[in-house]
């Protein structure tokens, strides 16, 4: 019988010192649409992805292998190659192999505030099964993180956080007497589910993506298991750790 | 036809400063159990309430007209004579017409966060009518703030600010763009209706007052209605806007 593990969600990266345990992984959560699209970089051939929060460290790195990669607002920002749309990743050629350098506007950031506290990995509808399958293989304690909108609570954020309790808590973990995140997610996920999308319209940043006409977009984060992947930081980069030798994926 | 009202909720004191808005009463929430015992004290007789969020400022305040009241971690603080529970205040003679000073572990700070940026009221399921009333009956903006737990989400909160959304919007009231809070209060209210009590059982709150043996404060916190108060900060006392006459009640 193991030691009884917990799971914990942290609705904002501005209250994430309130929250931060030791002996946790951190699973950082920006579904619309950060974390979505380095989970579709990595499934499509993306060999690392460097998370950085600022623009001007973002056009430090150069090179060959090296493709640049920022968001802000909702848009790529002028002089970057990409930004943070999941689907701009999806069968393109031009990235494999690649070291895709990405900043945005909440999702970096997001990891930024978690960093030095344990391992951080990347969570997505995209690759729900594939992470909560490694989570519930490992012995930590998880914390969920939703980066948010400029620190802001979101929903989409905290219903993903939801549908990834809901799958550990059937595997055995146990919430902490700080719950109270943790059940508000598991009714925000369970009132919508089978209606996420249909839900989430009047949602604010469905509602400002909506004004960019990305609906492809919204609707590709929002589906289960388009990818395999776990993204996990190490070295400060972002890597698919199920791509590793089995000796090192622990 | 009046001008756009909105509504806006911020789930905890320490994400404050990123929703504040100009123009706005902050409706601060703090129902297990401050913002309950201020309506209650304010409802059997005391004068007016003077929050503080130091106990050494607390112990200050001297004189045969003051009570001083402190609670930390939901006990009375050693040397105060009462502390949150808004049973200790009905009907109790001891406190009529007395000046009460008080300081509590996360609704003085909340009401200390939100000083300066406008009108500040006191919501709690005790006086919720009258308080929905006397809104509507105004002209700003509503920016309702959750005390939480030590700047932590909580539930009981959330639920009540979804409760008060529910009168507001009824009443015309908007939500803006930053809505998300407010959605999800609302889900969480319409999920726990009729069934409040029992929903929170498993809230951090809930359990953490259960072990101090509780449980009729929590029901009376719960109840909605058991006062007709306004508690509103004026020359940083709290007192009841509509004991004052007419005129002055703007």
């Amino acid at each position: 019988l193991g030691a009884e593990r917990h799971i914990r969600i942290c609705l904002s990266p501005a209250l994430y010192p309130l929250y931060r345990e030791e002996n946790s992984i951190t699973v950082v959560v920006d579904i619309l649409r950060a974390s979505s699209a380095i989970c579709a970089a990595l499934q499509h051939g993306v060999k690392k992805i460097i998370p950085v929060a600022d623009l001007d460290e973002a056009l430090q790195f150069e090179g060959p292998d090296v493709i640049r990669a920022a968001e802000r607002g909702g848009e790529v920002v002028s002089g970057f190659r990409f930004g943070n749309s999941p689907t701009s990743y999806i069968h393109n050629p031009e990235i494999a192999g690649k070291t895709l350098v990405l900043s945005t506007t909440n999702g970096t950031q997001a990891i930024a505030a978690a960093k030095g506290h344990g391992l951080i990995c990347i969570g997505a509808f995209s690759n729900i099964t594939s992470l909560s399958d490694w989570l519930i293989a490992r012995t930590e304690d998880v914390m969920i993180l939703c980066a948010g909108w400029k620190s802001r609570f979101n929903l989409e954020d905290t219903i993903f956080c939801g549908a990834l309790a809901k799958r550990l808590v059937a595997n055995g973990f146990q919430t902490d007497i700080d719950s109270d995140a943790t059940l508000a997610a598991l009714v925000l996920y369970e009132h919508s589910k089978g209606k996420l999308g249909e839900f989430l319209k009047n949602s604010s940043h469905h509602r400002r993506l909506n004004k960019l006409n990305l609906q492809e977009d919204i609707s590709y984060c929002l589906q289960e298991d388009t990818t395999s992947v776990v993204p996990v930081l190490l070295d400060d980069a972002l890597i698919d750790v199920l791509s590793l030798p089995v000796e090192m994926n622990r």
